[in-house]
């Protein structure tokens, strides 16, 4: 109902966003209306959607590679923790006023380091104009064999619970952008957060051992602790987690060391897309052993129990740790 | 990195968007991270994506079914145009402030209507916070047979233009809707243009003939002359299209006659969502034939030419109208 300018929105697509496709069969050089995908016998598609919003999501000087790169990156750990591999992607994106040219083409630059890093490419997408702040909606395809992907549902009473990686960097790289920490953190460290935080990496060294081993997976967006959570009320069951096995990086554990009310950060902060998983006790032999062939950083962090037990961290003394926001939530 | 109110993003999700997905296999009742699509034998995935804005695609005292209806009723009207039968749809939605309750429960129920209407269920979403306009992106994915996926580029010199349906009824609505008109036009006729621009109709009965005839199709969204103009372009081919031939409704035909300068709302305003078709000269007659069968509405209203003729709309002398915007554009 507004509009109109000179770079046009053919334009754009066909300067920015084309050459993400042009290695995607069924994207036809984003000249058409929709994008194909081809089907694989044997094998499901997983979809996969989330939206970031400038202000909300990111800080409004942000990078726009990082955007770009962390908008993809969110979708592609989503389906590596239901044990599927990214194919393809659309992008919809919400610009105000007059597009720069150069804030588009290190937003482009920050999808094709993505691309590369996580094996999908464009298969299509809309660009349109808001009065508001910078929108990006981005749906993931990818390919799991079928009847293997891995829900939040399936956890069983007596799983150990595990998680990749370390946890707690990407909120307390925060933190450090928003200017705590300094005292405390090397130059390197500081680096090292802030760095979980603006290029998050999908976990995709965990698919095959997803599909392989866990009952229930999912990956940790909205904190550790909120989404064990979540993952326990999904399966109707309950489950701890032991605070003093959550692994931490350097740096973080570092931070914790001068600064112990930096906990809660790290085990309710988010943004860590790291997986968790839960797998029965009988498997873990062979899932250790594949995680170890796979180069897959696991730590094993606490157990699912009954319902009635709840969910619960607990500190070294099996007491029950209480913080303020146990997740993030948008309302 | 902002906020917290009492109704919640899983609240919302389960007592607004659960009821959708309640009969979509692959949804898990929205528990999950993602969804899953089953494959089907033979068949190919067409995948397609809009955002649509308040101020920009609809007025902030919009009904919000509407605004549901309209946004998945775009995309279906994509997939139909490709040949593809829509199946299952994901709404990522960025709302601002806190949620109206109200608000959100006229939304899902006008995204229930259009599932009703275009027989799709929802697979999975994204419930944000904005700053800004509300903003909702709906990707919706609908399945082809195998090489059936009709696409812009397939033209041919001396195929003939078809359109299904009227032309120009959304266009004429809005601006209705914004105050123009009153004085030519009677209630109902009044209702049934805003009524096409509040609650657009994805052209479902052309999908078989578009699978079954068509060299060339799209869907008709941002106007029929500059759409026109993009599937020539696709094809590296020219066209015209013969403007006494597009077809009108009883309203729109009543409008034009007492204000000739309409015609540019018509041909150029866009919100159709008819289905632009280029049949081969030999398969017209069959073609024509299950047009009729399936009670579809079409009109021929031009033909494609070579590249070197252009792209152009004829009046009643052949001679080429000149227009101001012969298309919508974001930027």
């Amino acid at each position: 109902m507004t509009h109109k300018s000179s770079q046009g929105e053919t334009g754009i697509i066909q300067r920015y966003f084309a050459p993400l496709a042009e290695h995607t069969p069924g994207a036809f050089g984003l000249s058409d209306d929709a994008g194909l995908i081809a089907t694989k016998d044997g094998m499901e598609l997983v979809l996969t959607v989330d939206m970031i919003v400038e202000d909300v999501h990111f800080l409004p000087n942000s990078d726009p590679g990082d955007i770009a790169y962390k908008a993809l990156s969110v979708n592609v750990s989503d389906l590596c923790a239901k044990g599927a591999e990214a194919s393809v992607y659309l992008l919809s994106i919400a610009l105000s006023g007059t597009p720069d040219p150069n804030w588009l083409k290190k937003l482009s630059e920050g999808f094709a380091d993505a691309q590369t890093d996580f094996d999908c490419t464009l298969l299509g997408g809309d660009t349109v104009h808001t009065t508001g702040p910078v929108t990006l909606s981005v749906t993931a395809a990818g390919f799991v064999p079928k009847g293997r992907m891995v829900h939040r549902t399936g956890a069983r009473e007596g799983d150990r619970v595990y998680v990749t990686g370390t946890i707690g960097d990407a909120a307390l790289g925060l933190a450090f952008l928003q200017g705590a920490g300094a005292e405390f953190l090397s130059a390197e460290q500081g680096e090292h957060l802030s760095g979980r935080h603006k290029r998050p990496q999908p976990c995709l060294r965990a698919i095959p051992v997803v599909r392989a081993y866990a009952n229930a997976a999912m990956d940790i967006s909205d904190g550790l602790l909120g989404d064990f959570a979540k993952l326990c009320a999904a399966s109707k069951l309950g489950g701890f987690i032991n605070s003093a096995d959550v692994p931490l990086s350097d740096a973080a554990a570092h931070w914790l060391a001068k600064d112990p009310d930096r906990l809660g950060d790290i085990v309710t902060g988010g943004d860590d897309y790291e997986v968790l998983m839960c797998i029965p006790e009988k498997k873990i032999p062979a899932f250790e052993r594949d995680c170890v062939s796979a180069g897959l950083q696991i730590s094993s962090i606490g157990c699912i129990a009954s319902r009635s037990e709840g969910v619960r961290a607990l500190d070294n003394e099996g007491d029950t740790l209480e913080f303020k926001h146990p997740s993030y939530d948008h309302f």
